[in-house]
């Protein structure tokens, strides 16, 4: 065969061939695809404006590409690459030249911001990319390294973000644990260290944790002020200090939220959800929010408020997958593949929230992902893991564990205690609802009225009262985390009031677990300080500071577990004779307060978020016995069924309607009668604007383009038959024709627009040249029949991650139906307004 | 709006009224989708022919059934059922009134033996049926508990099935053990124990395992028989009745196998990989074959083949799974559904295997399932759990640790070792490979030869051969699992020559590391037990009885990590200033050869099932520390790659492919750049079979019917236009065509076939009457486009779960890919014989 080159770009040079275009067969359309698949994916690694030509060879199988300027140095992701000569840019596979001038379309294959990414555009991309480095490893050894670099490139991607994460992790709990404390006190030697490193580096190493309390390295503010630890003024400067601190830090948080990146708020993970859905939000995944959302949850965390940060740090993990799959054009440059790197990202956050890698992992698979095939698992797997162990190795928490609260029981549970498991988890999911729609009720108030106009004064506010309200009480004072901590343990390993028993020498045993003053005065507290959480998470998720839910989530359980354990170990040690307790807990002492403090916080944290698998592998995680699984599966499906039945979803959930964001859930069932002909658009009664492969002016093209907003635009045989033959994405066309407007001469707006190669009738003799379009046109969009039922094409978009999908009867087109308009079509059936419904 | 009666049904009924449908509008026309999918639903459940009619009322908004004969109990599942009056059945949604004559088409929605699901269709079928449910839950109690009832079936079902799961698998392990010892002595005062059972019931509660191996109450069968247990004699009278044992149990599984359930045999798991992929085999997962297969794997463990239980397991539960679904319709009927209750099925047989659950679910989740919605995932951690905890509460290892090899290891790995860890990844995956090459190599013989007409000979050879080989040497006369638990251990909690250590004096510490004269026995006989079970396990896994490869591959990575373990120590002992080992180890005592064979079991466990998460997560169950994930990690990923790298797949994919199941996996990428008209039948030049809508005589049909084998017919509007309306299978239109020729009188050879309600001419005056099909015909297939890149198109298999797609150009219909489409385009480009796809 021989070699005929063939024009097949728009713009001038395919004008002045246009018979070539009459002698395509089958074969040169394939290659056509091929080319333009390829071409937007180099024109993508070559920085999109300095490529120059690509050739398709048939005799030697290869498509030469030139680039007009310099190869930059992380063309195709290879840092070893010299210039145009040794590792020149060959593909194989074709079977007749083409030679393709495609510097003049750039940008072909991007997304605007606010939109819907197209799932299978993009994996063919990247199929195409995979398959072009494969063909070329024979070909020298610096393709070869190339390949290597590109096969390794996912790995290293998840390992470099591993690694940052569990760094930054490291760097964020030593802040926060430096800053909370510094709202008590101040290591005069080494101002740097917080509390637990002063008297720790300060004294013998024998200092546990209990110890290091009282020790005399560490001098609170009254001591420093007043010179004072006791007495009514110690009280008052610590208390002064105590809100003072918490002010500024609750400010500066505020202010840097408000000043460089207003996306740094939340807890991000709806948005997150809604983003590795295939959504395009700009700049939320950017640098500055990585910054100052790292800095700002170290602030926030340390100004007392209610909140955690762990939803936060899955943020933050995002933001460092984002920044870092740059690095690698294979996941930067593509939506869909980067949005791998970001599922492996949220499971290394999870992972150093809880040094909980297997957790996070099911946490992303459950909860944060959408699109998780296999090898992401393994690769998340990584990522969480080398995460986890980076931390380790920091060593935040100054223990062996790796683990926030690493609680370790020396006694099983009985069977009968699933019965108060059970009963907390209802207790835990009706908590979690009366939360959620607390929630939700304030964050509509404060998204209506004038309160969302003043962020900052609202997080002051918050905080002042917070911290005046939590001073007082020992248990609100402490911090949040430490305070779950104490509510988990066993007595004997912490001194606590909560394990203040009287001896009384009439029993026999370890001296009984008769209640001493102290317990009532600690359970008092704790239902203080309960109203106290709840109230104040209400308040504080959805103000304008990073700030998390799981925390806040696990104390309320928390205590109310404990409260609960504490019952049912008096119960047992007043009524020993109760058959239940008969037996091998006759003295109450089988119960563990701790474990139920655990189990409650897992129903709360579960009715909050409905997790599932992954909530109970964190909390077995935080443990480590697989013993107590059992107590929280069941504890976690009562809730999640109490939180079912009573609200309809979880918090995250929640704020993405809230919050109007196109999240197309995967878990919820579609459970309408309706056809596609029902939500398709437009309806019956309204023209549908198509293109045509080869009647249309250029004019009317434009007029088209000015006068409707649509995204893309189905191109049908003529506009009598309306026979589907392709689609074409608004933003290609509009690129295609600026691009034709500036370099094609003998434009004239009576020029044709053509979509195909063969137009049915020959041009006119003395018509202008025709504006050749096929390039951009997708021939093979998914199409459903007007008949299909909506499940089947709901179930379509989610699986196949589509854009839209277009509607025909008969092979006729009827109309569309876009990711907005199903989700329009669930908010009118449930009776809510559809055009809250935002973005496309 | 009036009630207008209107028959949809085809037959005689239908051809009197032919005029009402030609006032079908869109409205009437979804009632008929609804009702068709209802009757087929009704049908199913009530067995399919004592249905009578449905009607659809517009004002009322019900559809009524009644059946003919008297309802059977398990009608709709409830049983609470007392017959047509309390509990009638209605439906509500429709709106005008459809009375359907429905009980002249039995069986349409089933499937044949060895043909592929329509998962589509089935998941639409249940939606329908759900609906149905929901919707007359307001209607009556009865309904309510009905309703209640279909909801919680599924959990009921995956209880019943870890419940059931639990118990087969701890009467499996009791059995096994029993039998394993019978093969060494007997307990004469309880012939019914085992010896360790034997040991503990008889003697002082303080015996401990390894105590146990001399107690007095077992007797050898050399004392026994010979009253001495040393000297010649009694090795010889032991190794005669170990070898009689063996063979008599060998050839007991190989007859049942043969006699009873021939699909007994083998690990069962590519069989189940492939039936979860969408496919029917019927009888693979019945009673019979849990049965033999529960007992055969007891016999054939205990027999000392080299096998393990974990692979049958898995089937034996998915059995289980399979028969407890027929309780419950909803899934029992529906072939989609039902594949939900057998992964959470594969789930808890991989946790009652290993006591792993969370391992067991990712096994399922990585390696077995093929549909795995987040639903299903929670679902079948429940039921793993269940079954975990129902097995513990037998406690058939007798200890406290529901766990096959429960070890504890009390020293963390050193950074350095990571590289030995590495190595045994390297190592195992080379294993793995030459095994995989061996058996396939192996298998392909057996199948191409005599030998596979002679399967029970073939067992009591291979048997003979394994006992008389396996008894002198220690480590192979003890079972797999037991060398294994010894493999894993740490010196110190067990006796054995592995630990034999010279003490020196002159080293102090604990007196050094110096190997005795009993290590180097241990070590030379290791590698021969290393040997020796790579060879039997090449030709064991295969044959005609249950056998599973967990556990000896478990086993050969265990001897190898061993020996690996015992050299680095050695190494580190005697070249104590080699910089890696300065510091914390420069006695060589940091280094545990248990680690190290554990590290090397998941080695070449990775390398033999290309398992990566669920793999390490088993392993970190086995042992219950996070702190080993690392070093198994390692050594699973260079697994992985290393037999990525040297062969293409794992051997259950490689077995899948031997067989020629129509597997299409849903890991492997497919990297051809075919498009769809590459791959469709019929190629170009050939006739495509099609119906056309309105203008095919009954004789035609039935021509094409016989002329060709497809399983499906597209339905197009004319032969000229071939613009496609739909698609009808071919057993529906068989079962339509019986009917329709037992019940409708008129029906002649020159009958117009219609698939539509509104023919395009009117029929000619004194033709005869038409017989109508529109019910049967699915007006929305799925459909793609000739230039759709063949990976789109596989994409849409795999997760649309498709049995076939329909190709069209601009709406024209150009041919039909199936899944076996696939798989032979694949195979005839990998350069295999496409014709070894077998079935449909």
């Amino acid at each position: 065969m021989e070699k005929r080159p063939l024009k097949v770009s728009s713009g001038s040079a395919a004008s002045n061939t246009p018979a070539s275009y009459h002698a395509t067969d089958e074969k040169v359309r394939r290659i056509r695809r091929l080319s333009n698949d390829l071409v937007s994916i180099t024109a993508d690694q070559y920085g999109g404006s300095n490529l120059r030509s690509i050739s398709v060879s048939s005799d030697d199988e290869m498509i030469d590409i030139t680039t007009s300027g310099t190869m930059t140095e992380h063309t195709l992701g290879d840092h070893h690459h010299g210039g145009g000569g040794a590792c020149g840019v060959y593909f194989s596979g074709g079977e007749s030249l083409v030679s393709v001038d495609s510097d003049e379309i750039p940008g072909i294959g991007q997304y605007e911001d606010f939109h819907t990414i197209d799932w299978q555009r993009d994996i063919a991309r990247d199929r195409m990319r995979h398959r072009y480095i494969v063909k070329r490893k024979q070909k020298s050894i610096c393709d070869l390294v190339r390949g290597a670099h590109d096969a390794w490139s996912g790995w290293l991607c998840v390992l470099l973000v591993g690694l940052v994460t569990g760094g930054v992790a490291g760097v964020i709990d030593i802040g926060a644990s430096w800053m909370s404390d510094l709202k008590f006190g101040l290591c005069p030697q080494a101002f740097w260290l917080n509390k637990e490193q002063c008297c720790w580096s300060w004294s013998s190493n024998e200092t546990s944790i209990e110890d290091s309390r009282n020790c005399s390295q560490w001098m609170s503010w009254s001591e420093i002020i007043a010179e004072s630890n006791t007495g009514a003024g110690a009280f008052i400067v610590s208390y002064i200090f105590f809100i003072a601190w918490a002010l500024l830090f609750a400010s500066l948080a505020a202010s840097l939220v408000r000043m460089f990146a207003p996306y740094a708020c939340g807890s991000g993970i709806p948005e997150i959800k809604t983003i590795l859905s295939g959504f395009i939000i700009r700049g939320y995944l950017g640098k500055w929010t990585l910054i100052i959302k790292s800095v700002g949850i170290m602030l926030s965390v340390s100004a007392g408020l209610s909140l955690g940060k762990e939803g936060p740090m899955v943020h933050i993990a995002s933001c460092i997958g984002n920044i870092l799959s740059y690095l690698f054009p294979k996941y930067g440059r593509n939506e869909a593949k980067k949005r791998e790197i970001l599922s492996a990202a949220a499971a290394a956050g999870v992972s150093v929230a809880f040094g909980a890698p297997i957790g996070g992992v099911l946490f992303s698979l459950e909860e944060v992902s959408y699109y998780f095939p296999l090898k992401t698992l393994w690769r998340s797997f990584f990522c969480a893991l080398v995460a986890a162990f980076v931390l380790h190795s920091i060593n935040p928490f100054g223990n062996e564990h790796s683990v926030l609260f690493y609680v370790e029981y020396n006694k099983p549970f009985m069977f009968f205690e699933l019965i108060p498991f059970i009963g907390l988890g209802i207790i835990g999911g009706v908590i979690a609802v009366i939360f959620i729609k607390a929630n939700l009720y304030w964050c509509r108030y404060r998204k209506m009225s004038r309160l969302g106009q003043y962020p900052v004064t609202e997080v002051l506010v918050v905080t002042a009262v917070t911290a005046v309200v939590a001073y007082p009480n020992p248990y609100t004072r402490m911090s949040t985390s430490q305070l779950i901590y104490l509510l988990f343990s066993q007595c004997g390993t912490v001194k606590d009031p909560l394990c203040s028993y009287q001896f009384d020498p009439t029993l026999n045993g370890s001296g009984g677990l008769k209640p001493g003053e102290g317990l009532y005065w600690a359970v008092f507290l704790l239902i203080l300080a309960l109203i106290f959480k709840l109230v104040t998470t209400v308040f504080t998720f959805g103000m304008k500071v990073p700030c998390g839910l799981f925390i806040p989530s696990l104390c309320l359980g928390g205590i109310v577990g404990r409260i609960v354990g504490i019952g049912v170990q008096q119960l047992a040690f007043n009524y020993p004779h109760i058959w239940i307790f008969s037996g091998e807990c006759s003295t109450g002492e089988c119960i563990t307060p701790g474990l139920y403090a655990m189990v409650g916080a897992a129903a709360v944290l579960g009715g909050v978020t409905r997790m599932t698998v992954s909530l109970v592998v964190i909390m077995f995680e935080l443990t480590g016995g697989v013993r107590y699984i059992v107590p929280l599966m069941a504890a976690a499906m009562a809730s999640k069924w109490v939180g079912d039945a009573l609200g309809r979803s979880g918090i995250y959930d929640a704020h993405i309607n809230l919050n109007g964001y196109p999240f197309l859930d995967s878990k919820e069932e579609f459970t309408h009668t309706a056809l596609a002909a029902d939500v398709m658009q437009p309806k019956r009664s309204e023209p549908l604007s198509v293109l045509t492969q080869d009647s249309m002016a250029f004019e009317e093209v434009e007029a088209m383009l000015k006068e409707t907003e649509h995204n893309g635009f189905p191109v049908v045989v003529s506009h009598e038959s309306q026979y589907l033959v392709g689609f074409v994405i608004r933003r290609d066309l509009n690129l295609a024709i600026e691009n034709a407007k500036r370099t094609m001469t003998g434009l004239r707006n009576n020029s044709l627009v053509l979509f195909t190669t063969s137009p049915q009738s020959p041009l006119a003799p003395h018509s202008p040249p025709p504006l050749r379009l096929e390039k951009i046109l997708d021939l093979a969009p998914i199409t459903i029949t007007d008949q299909t039922p909506m499940e089947t094409v709901v179930d379509m978009f989610r699986k196949l991650g589509l854009r839209q999908t277009l509607v025909t009867h008969n092979g006729r087109l009827l109309g569309i139906i876009t990711k907005k308009d199903i989700l329009r079509y669930i908010k009118q059936i449930d009776n809510e307004d559809p055009s809250s419904v935002l973005f496309n």
